[in-house]
């Protein structure tokens, strides 16, 4: 087999079988296939898209690239949950300590945050003494008493992936929703949860711009979840906002914990609930979404999910005080008022430009060897259909010694859209697609 | 300027501008493009196009990315021929000494063969002390004196195009009428010519497989001559069996001066008056068509065509004396014939096999640094039209000491296709594109 008749093949549009896909992958993960082959192929792939059948192999083929998590020794239905990548999402401190109160076996693995998106394990390591690495059998432990386990994911976790998605940065083949989706699911079914929930973002702020190309990617990832034997929903949640008013890792731990006393921002409580619904459901845990709501609320009004989470932090090592003295996790030394220029209701809040803001706050990393500040970032005053008075605080920027106030200030104004006329409530939740969607 | 934004602006069908096609061809001759980036802007390219205005970009940039040959001290309008490579092609052998026994100047650069096509150089250095480089003076000087001379073209020579030439090969990027119109006509450009006289080859054994394709090409390579000041003509011509009966370097040469002595075959000799009429009228010398063709037909009949030979042979150090001696070029041990396994008409001889077989006898190379055996090679001895009773000789095989002659029969015998009925006679020029059909 030559990489240049698959190149080929692939170019005049013809479908790849199972064996060429895989001698792609393993090839360009063990580095005998070069580059400059591997980015023709992508281009081609591009343009030529994937049938279904190829996008499930390319996605085996990378989830078998490197290590591959064994869920068996945790009795239950393991479901894993994962975001395409918002701003301000800080969805897996909730829902996690919240399922798994409800009995959901969660067994996760995420990522760090890079560019104008956070990730779960930055934020986790806000809180003094949280490990985020530990060994299998301690995970699988842990999964087994708590219900509850989140490390971060390593370079052996569908490692093609980690080197095919570095790969189209920088060959501007990374808008390409078979690409996409295989990417998502190879790392989720490396991880090895039986059922997969997605939350598919759709806005200005998520990879996806457009509902017609965020439900594509929603059915994409639903049918390779199925065809590899993995309960799989998607749901469609709007990003034309940031989720609640915090952007930072420690201001995003107090706002999941807040949440988690059943205390946060409507938009992020509603998203925690309708992600949770769903894996219960899953889990084979509440099937009704109605009483499964009705569960979830419980547990946040009881404190059982706040529990949770305490028993997880101190689990990984962390301080489960900081649950109740906010004054424990790391704290910016100043805080910078931003204010309004004009009047107007808030239209949309650009979550990318708000996300480039908290990075450059020192929240976020430009580049993968960025060093991050846990304390600092962005506490959003505002939201959208609120109105806004000319000279009224929009946010609130909390910073260590940073010399660039002034233009961070700028592109948070810049993110608030602003109109005269009132702007109509909006759902969170734009859609959903499962196995009969397909 | 950052390639990932070009190859993004491509990708999604936007024409580049000048600059940024320069910054593509200047930085990836450079090494300042890595491959992997150059290799996805060509699968863009190839799905996207390019317009002529891009193509033309591409092409003077290409050729302004190495030498540049000055031939303004040559009086007269010199014209350059290109052939699109063909097996059994020794047109400039003949072609060369014809036109410039007319008085057109003729200052080549010509390649060698790699894989199923043979390569002037090669042809030339069989006889016996032929020099293929000379320092730029003589060259000039040579080309003001006689009219002609043809030195082995150098990596200097629109090392872009060699660059990006090795890297489409790989890459399954090869067959883009633009890029390869832009290869060929960099080359052209940076080589100097005033005009240029192209030959498109199209059938089983060229590069062009149909005639749509062809023309296409033929086109896109006489527009990019006029946008960049070239006089540029194109002739279409039939590549459905091997030009002439030899293929294999000495064998070559003693086609080509027995064409040049009148006595060659009818193929052969009508290309190369078809070819030569039109760089007559490029030149200037001769612009009525038919004129120009009794002016061809006399100098072979006069034997001037053939002095040309010997002049040129002996200003470039060979031995003139092959012309009339064919056993100081370089022979064969054995002759080997083959045999029809049985009767009909030649429809068609696959070009590509008949050039492969050559190839595997050591008259071609497999790769570049293969060393070739200027005296082996293969005779046709039955050409399309021709009718063969089984057990006739179709080819002789012209060897030293190769083990692998049953193979390379065998090869031989599947390129012919026979049939029963008689096969219509088909016209070697298929077509012509001038500035007049853009």
């Amino acid at each position: 087999m030559r990489m240049v008749d698959i190149i080929l093949k692939k170019r005049r549009g013809l479908e790849l079988s199972s064996e060429e896909i895989d001698f792609f992958v393993q090839g360009y993960t063990h580095d005998k296939i070069p580059d400059y082959q591997a980015a023709a192929f992508l281009m081609a792939a591009f343009f030529q898209g994937f049938s279904p059948r190829e996008t499930g192999d390319l996605t085996i083929s990378m989830a078998r690239s490197g290590d591959q998590a064994d869920l068996s020794g945790i009795p239950g239905i393991k479901v894993d949950k994962h975001s395409t990548g918002g701003v301000g999402d800080k969805v897996t401190l909730i829902v996690g300590p919240l399922v798994a109160a409800a009995g959901v076996p969660v067994a996760k693995m995420s990522g760090r945050g890079l560019g104008h998106t956070g990730g779960t394990i930055d934020k986790l390591e806000s809180i003094p003494g949280f490990k985020v690495t530990m060994d299998n059998q301690s995970f699988l432990e842990q999964v087994r008493n708590l219900k509850l386990a989140v490390v971060a994911q390593t370079g052996q976790l569908a490692p093609a992936d980690k080197k095919l998605y570095a790969l189209r940065d920088v060959t501007a083949t990374v808008e390409s929703i078979p690409l996409i989706a295989a990417s998502v699911m190879s790392k989720k079914i490396a991880a090895g949860a039986d059922a997969i929930v997605l939350d598919v973002k759709v806005g200005s702020g998520a990879f996806m711009k457009n509902p017609s190309d965020a439900f594509s990617l929603a059915r994409t990832m639903v049918e390779i979840g199925h065809r590899l034997g993995r309960q799989t929903v998607a749901l469609i949640t709007d990003m034309d906002q940031p989720l609640g008013f915090a952007i930072g890792n420690a201001l995003e731990v107090k706002e999941a914990i807040e949440t988690l006393r059943d205390n946060g921002p409507a938009d992020l409580k509603e998203i925690c609930i309708c992600l949770g619904c769903e894996m219960l459901g899953l889990a084979g845990i509440e099937k009704d979404q109605l009483a499964a709501r009705r569960k979830l609320e419980d547990l946040l009004k009881s404190g059982a999910a706040l529990n949770k989470l305490k028993e997880f932090v101190q689990a990984q090592g962390g301080n489960p005080q900081v649950v109740d003295h906010f004054d424990l996790l790391p704290q910016a030394s100043d805080i910078h008022q931003v204010t309004a220029l004009t009047d107007g209701y808030v239209r949309e809040i650009q979550s990318e430009q708000v996300g480039l803001a908290a990075m450059w706050l020192g929240a976020g990393r430009a580049t993968k060897e960025s060093v991050i500040d846990l304390a600092v970032g962005v506490v959003l005053r505002k939201k959208v259909g609120d109105f806004v008075n000319k000279g009224e605080v929009i946010a609130e920027l909390h910073v260590n010694e940073n010399k660039e106030i002034t233009k961070v200030a700028d592109m948070l104004r810049q993110a608030y859209v602003l109109q005269r006329e009132p702007v109509e409530a909006k759902d969170i939740l734009l859609g959903k697609v499962t196995k009969e969607d397909l």
